[in-house]
């Protein structure tokens, strides 16, 4: 698999009450075109990753939507995984360009939560979960509490581990310009900060943004671009979508699948990457992406290489995880999420990324999951340097 | 292009109280796998067509929800483009297929409408229009019936020839034992029905329904089966979401360019087509239908051609359209529909239709259209006789 990524382009994320998602995709997409030099007119296919405008917007045909609003008839879908909607349009776009019927893809990534009252979104997001999870009423933060809780008694993970997650994403958001967070926290902060289900407290959370990122990938390298992009593996995996339903609560198991498919494509192992944005919607969930993605082998054992710095911007080990701030930091507008993570990576490989730039980045991933671990999406990434 | 299409199955149609929409996609599943002889162990992707579960069921992890209820962890995905996202999930089955990636691909369409109030599914539908449209209060039987009277104005189409199209469509469902309606009805009983939205008559319309479809489609034909169906033509258009922004409304300029990219991957024309189902969500649709996806060279012409019983089963002539009944008598559960499509051409062409079967049918087209003509996507079939 060689997919180019012609160009890349996110808005700022956060809580933009000034903006509307059409102006939000707009500016993102074109950032991409500008930065792929590619023209509107020469975009054979759009996928558009999004989970909610259904539920929040009660608009149900968003792949016309934005081709309307972008003023073109390219092929359009939306794709829809929850939180995964936007890796999965990626890959929507990886099968659209190796079918050999379309030559450009535009995908875009957009998600509007804030211009709707919490408790709705909350409820809205439940969508990614079962059934069964909404009866009970439990909610995403209490799903991944009780993994959490799974982690703390089989693995010895404590509070304070799960904390320096927080901790060094945060610092890498206060060094990007597009973050919804730019303040550096400690670990103090995050302890004390307000419980919101055990043992999670407000700061192991991801926050509910706006935003939007696009990414024009094609069959080919563009001629002039000194080093190009290429997508080398993208793979999707399923698993139930109720947590109860599931052997393990310690692992995504439908991220260990999609990984191990990814590495496959593109003849790369874990060692091999570089910088990797993972799907850290809960500090929990980047502990356990480090284990699932093999990075790390066991979960006490990644958490102390974090809490020793590791994975951090200026380590003195290769691999950084979440430069971008992550979900975490950077923000979380749902559909988003998974297009973001291709540009940040996409930046980092090509050496555009300015302050939060990881040294010697030339093989990058990135883990976007829907749900508590229903479905994932992997893809990784290299430059032409690699 | 030459996509194997190894199995089919379609629930009935209709209002199905007594069953959920699991069900109903594990009965269609259930068929389509049974009829290509495929163990589920062996798909390695799911595309779900669906437009509504999110607004009505507050369900969007859709690709997951139907694995676990499935028991598989191929990779999956929702697919939206309002009711033409059964189309756009069988496009997405034929990329995937095209791209290597996967080998055998399940498609999936479905939707459970009547468990809702009526009123309500309304407001939902128009979540397939525009911001513009909602506000002005239009609903789907408006938008159509303003193009109806612009058919009406400028080509002499009466209330009279839009009422043959229902009178043919319910003729070919009352042969189709999974269709909605299951009664001819005649000229006289579509012009008494009751107003809708002038000049559409109840009998004009669409009915709102329950349903699911499945469709297995593989790289390569299954050993031992005497005449598989391809899929040789998969392709997709975007027009403006809002009616009002199109230059034409006599013709829905999506359907034209889809219809040519399709023609044109098949290397086939409009009279090679022997059977076809189009989308007749109002009895106007297909009328523009006949002439957009090239079968009548103009819209009043086309009318005369229904009335004088062409494109009917047993007509002398060799095109027939919609033997299922189409939308408009077989019923129309959005999601559902444009996967039902391929099932209804797949077993046409394999001569297994019984009662409605189309003599020496070999090439076959399925249109399929979201919103008011904001998306629509053609696919053409052929046996391996032709």
């Amino acid at each position: 698999m060689n997919i180019a990524v012609l160009g890349v382009a996110t808005t700022k994320f956060g809580e933009l009450w000034d903006t509307s998602p059409r102006t939000l995709v707009r500016e993102a997409v074109n950032g991409a075109l500008a930065d792929a030099q590619v023209a509107l007119e020469d975009i054979d296919a759009i996928y558009v990753g999004n989970m909610l405008s259904g539920i929040l917007g009660n608009q149900e045909n968003l792949g016309a939507f934005y081709a309307e609003e972008l003023g073109i008839n390219a092929a359009s879908a939306k794709v829809e995984g929850a939180c995964a909607s936007g890796g999965l349009a990626v890959h929507q776009g990886v099968l659209g360009i190796l079918s050999g019927l379309y030559r450009r893809v535009l995908v875009i990534g957009v998600e509007k939560m804030t211009d709707h009252k919490p408790e709705h979104v909350a409820s809205a997001l439940m969508g990614a979960g079962s059934d069964g999870e909404r009866i009970a009423g439990l909610t995403f933060p209490g799903l991944y509490a009780l993994m959490a809780h799974a982690c703390m008694q089989k693995y010895g993970i404590t509070e304070s581990d799960m904390a320096a997650v927080a901790v060094k994403n945060h610092y890498h958001a206060s060094l990007n310009t597009y973050a919804h967070f730019h303040k550096p926290i400690t670990k103090q902060a995050v302890l004390a900060s307000s419980p919101v289900a055990d043992p999670l407290k407000l700061l192991d959370c991801s926050p509910i943004s706006d935003g939007a990122a696009a990414v024009v990938l094609g069959a080919e390298s563009k001629a002039g671009r000194k080093s190009t992009v290429h997508i080398i593996g993208s793979s999707v995996s399923t698993d139930t979508l109720d947590l109860a339903d599931r052997t393990v609560t310690t692992s995504l198991t439908a991220t260990v699948r999609a990984a191990q498919g990814a590495y496959k494509q593109a003849g790369r192992e874990p060692r091999d990457i570089d910088v990797a944005e993972a799907h850290d919607c809960f500090t929990i969930a980047e502990l356990m992406a480090l284990v699932d993605l093999g990075f790390s082998d066991g979960l006490k054992k990644a958490a102390r290489r974090v809490d020793h710095g590791e994975f951090t911007l200026n380590s003195s080990k290769k691999l950084v995880v979440n430069p971008s701030g992550g979900l975490k930091a950077c923000g979380h507008p749902v559909g988003a999420t998974g297009v973001k993570q291709i540009v940040e990576i996409t930046q980092q490989l090509r050496g555009e990324s300015g302050k939060r730039q990881v040294p010697n980045a030339h093989v990058g991933l990135t883990h976007n999951v829907g749900g508590s671990g229903a479905v994932a999406v992997v893809h990784i990434l290299k430059n032409s340097k690699s």
